[in-house]
């Protein structure tokens, strides 16, 4: 049976920097992964296009989908789907959340993703955390449209935010993506309104892997890796081995 | 090569109750699992000895050893080890770091276990807490005799507390303990001293399995568990698969 | 005077589960108690139920409320109120905010119980705790309804959640319900279709009992209980003596 | 270029209390200081005036508009507005929001202030707290309204809330008010209404100062200080000196 | 039985500030409150002392002792003990906590108190908080000093710090002490060289009596009180009624 | 009068990484910076020295002592102390803490920096910070050595530590350290032992830039700056102007 994941991202970008390597590396291995961008991010992180002359609001979320379609290509997506809810304020309905709880069925997946518990920066980001948390729980609900699939258990893994440490975002697995790097890479440089932020988060893969040599062996040879992506937990594991 | 573990008790009925399980299902699975009992418990928590006519300390840490030894021989733990450091207050010497220190580079283990970081009513634990972490990082120091094999980074797995809440404990991992549950209810009833506790910690064990269950699958049909044990994870794991 | 006490229920067997010893032992202690249940949890609770052929969403509702009309009784519930909101996810309009409002000024209660502050697994559960505290703050509102007698300062106890740690629960407060623990049994009992949790409640009330104990006497002779429920506060107390 | 600075207030007496001090301290220094009341507490804070007869809720408004006017006058307030959002519950609208913004926007704020992010009491105060941070986040969006000047990064300082402890409010800055102290408590007694703050608000002023002189200096001889007010940062501080 | 109280002050003037009334009202409903200083505070709570000509540390000693008997009296102390152990630091030998322990098992009270968790600005207060602990642990432990009576298991309050916010203190219970504050106003006027804390604490009593009159009734009419203590628990309360 | 600073650092390295610009920098605008090193690392930190064949003790600390020395003074730190006090574990003696109170009270600085309150990776980062305060404490006790001049309240910066959100770490200022950034280079390429450092550091350095942007202003066009570095207080601060 094929593995599955769901990303569900605020904004159009953000699958990219946050875990654009996990993408690419569960893809390789053979997941299915579904992104889910509620919006495109089309008032709030668009600065560089605004700034052109004669923009509007319909040609920012145009560029913004293709910038997105590619990135999604370059890291080997499954599928992506646009929700086009607006951003800031990014507003989620009963009908989307019905939207996103049919994705979540439908996906099934092993784990998902989405964005910190907290982010007085980027109010989008932790409403879109506690809807995810909540259209989870519609779709574990036997009575919410009988007789399609209920979702099972799936983890839900908080991705790094921008400024770890004001969000309380505390990292408790880390991933090495060293392997799919050059995937990552390229969806990054497919973010061509957000060139600023290209290098900022090539430094943060390099620091992550120093995280996870460091947790696997530290001093003594912990494993090498040259990039790596860390993310939080909100539920414990079941395991039958520690 | 073979896999091992290292368990440190405060007192030498802790690795019953919070870890019992842990020790026997991974004693099956082929570790080689080292108790380290830092003191007897033979002041405060021998209630019912201390209540008999005659008792000596002696006596009593005789006692708790054979009970310790009789429960390690249930769970096949592979070396158990007495401190004999006292207790209330139990009081880690330089001398007693060192040569738990020693035991980390000998045993080498994949993980390690000890108590919660807080806990108010039993300070003995929250000091062999931090005291675990403090060897650990003792034991990774290639100058600290050199010429020994420095330790790695094995998690450091805090066990179930009595009274979890009250210590700000939070288990991010459960083990499934149902196929050894035999051995730990025989190292349980071992402890024939504190008789008072056997029904409680069963009542734990079953309760974990319901939230082992709950967390692999809930409603849809998570995996039926009969026993288990819950852990909190200090550092974050390296995967190549979440 | 009578004394009064209300219960806000996210679903209509949460008050079962998680405070029905409270509610009979305050009943027999001359209390009369309210429960409010916002919903019949008809979509998120009731899987055994949906697993039957034929079932139809208000033959849940009709089921459900059947069961926590018999566990109401069991209680000794004085009244008990089906505000039939919808669950998963569990709406509260403006409108119902005023009836329970309403009921609030009504009852008059010296205590009110609701939910924990956080359920990652259950939003439901986190919004109503929130919304609990919105309408105590508008009920204390000398310009709603004018000439209404506003409510005082109850205090408002949060009651155990499932997995209380993964909820940032921490009770301050045991209650001890040996001597209603008959009733309790029996309200359990009548939640037929969530037989899966009896068991795991009454090791609940047995392992509380222990905390009971043990906080108010401990080694040296505390007093011993069979059955206890645990609350925790959100506001301070007020007392003439410690 | 003028200075200025924006305060977000729940209800239409909280700016007095909280940051009447830091008002007039920076007109004083040449800030332009704008104060938006989302409502005027007509419901809620307005306890007095609704135990005389033939109070209405108009009466009630247009006696706390009064107030709250000649409390900015005497905090010589730039300019105070009035949202009229009604209290207990105070409701955002997507067009209050809006609203909000275009203020944020015209006034480009050095800094802004706000309540606490909990507050268990008053329910009004932590909501207005998240909505300040959503609408923030908003006005720096260059695809709203594009081609108004968007808002910088300005801080937010949380004011001093009641029962600071219950609300989880740490201040991390003391402000001398000493040298504006009159404008202020002539500014507290334009709150007729709610006489019974009066001197708790003094004292709070008093003893912060105390906290004031210890944290610049202490017992070597701080600074000496009569009156100050405290607040809480959201964001770092970016410096050229510590 | 005679009932007994147990306060553990690290300087000899903490209890008087921090807890004073307590004492004094216990004192009147019949307690038997004992008080250990544990030091006199002679190093780093005698600044204006150590400003006179000629002054010496045994001077310090004997004037802060007289000050601290003074206090005592006025508040109706049944038993104050000095055990001199030096401050800033205040270290805490094997000693000095087996003669608190004896304390304790002598005095066997049904509260201690003693200082908050955190204090980053005296650190002799957090250690000593933390050492309450510990000796509360060894006071239950059959084993030490076999034969003595054990303590239970009473409930320790952590007083009031200077600073409230800065320490993570949050008092959950507030005590009306307004029937002795002319006990606790001669107390603190003991304190001749601490002046300046006197009206900073005065305030501190005064805001208090509003925080117990809101959590007792608020707007719809708490209890009047003019003077009052918060307090923060450590353990959960153990009741029959809530 | 001169402006000064003091660093106390676990071990020689550390107040490299860590605050090397914020040293520099603070040189440069004529402060002088002192920094004390309790310990060489000599024996933990040192892996790479040894490896080699023939190492001693006395080796790694000369050689740890001249890249100290030499990051030093590529920083134009004025004194740099060595306490030698060994290190895994670092213990602070009586001795050696009133020897660091006498270098506070010598220094009489206007900020001091130390390591993170928390690190579960390294226990003697996290015993120094605590022995900072403590010292910190006793420095300004007027009964401490009489006669000399008592220490006022300085600022205490936890500064950065590897792995911030394991160490619970919150950065709450940033400062600019561009302009001497090559000096920081310098230092930390006098490292030589941990040259796996030196480029992980770089990206933090390059990060924080991108944080001070951020919160400098932001989209709207905040300062650009190339490096940083960020602090997290203790205190509160005192101001006159937000």
């Amino acid at each position: 049976m094929t593995k599955t994941a769901l990303i569900v991202s605020a904004h159009s970008a953000d699958f990219v920097w946050r875990c654009g390597g996990a993408i690419a590396l569960h893809a390789a291995n053979g997941y299915e992964v579904t992104v889910v961008c509620l919006s495109y991010g089309e008032r709030g992180e668009s600065a560089k296009l605004w700034k052109q002359a004669g923009m509007t609001l319909d040609k920012v979320k145009a560029g913004r989908r293709v910038e997105a379609e590619n990135a999604a290509k370059a890291l080997d997506v499954h599928d992506i789907q646009f929700f086009d809810l607006g951003d800031y304020p990014l507003e989620m309905t009963r009908e989307a959340k019905d939207r996103l709880v049919d994705v979540m069925r439908a996906v099934q997946p092993s784990f998902m993703m989405t964005h910190s518990k907290y982010d007085p920066y980027n109010t989008d980001h932790m409403y879109v955390s506690q809807w995810t948390l909540e259209c989870r729980a519609i779709a574990q609900a036997w009575g919410h449209n009988p007789g399609q699939k209920v979702l099972g258990a799936p983890q839900v893994y908080l991705f790094e935010p921008h400024q770890t440490e004001q969000m309380d975002w505390k990292p408790d697995v880390f991933l090495d993506i060293t392997d799919v790097w050059d995937k990552k890479w390229a969806a990054i440089q497919a973010m061509e309104g957000q060139e600023h932020l290209w290098h900022y988060y090539r430094n943060v893969a390099e620091n992550r892997a120093n995280h996870f040599t460091r947790n696997s062996g530290g001093q003594s040879g912990g494993r090498p890796a040259k990039y790596a992506e860390g993310f939080q937990s909100i539920y414990p594991r079941t395991v039958d081995e520690l």
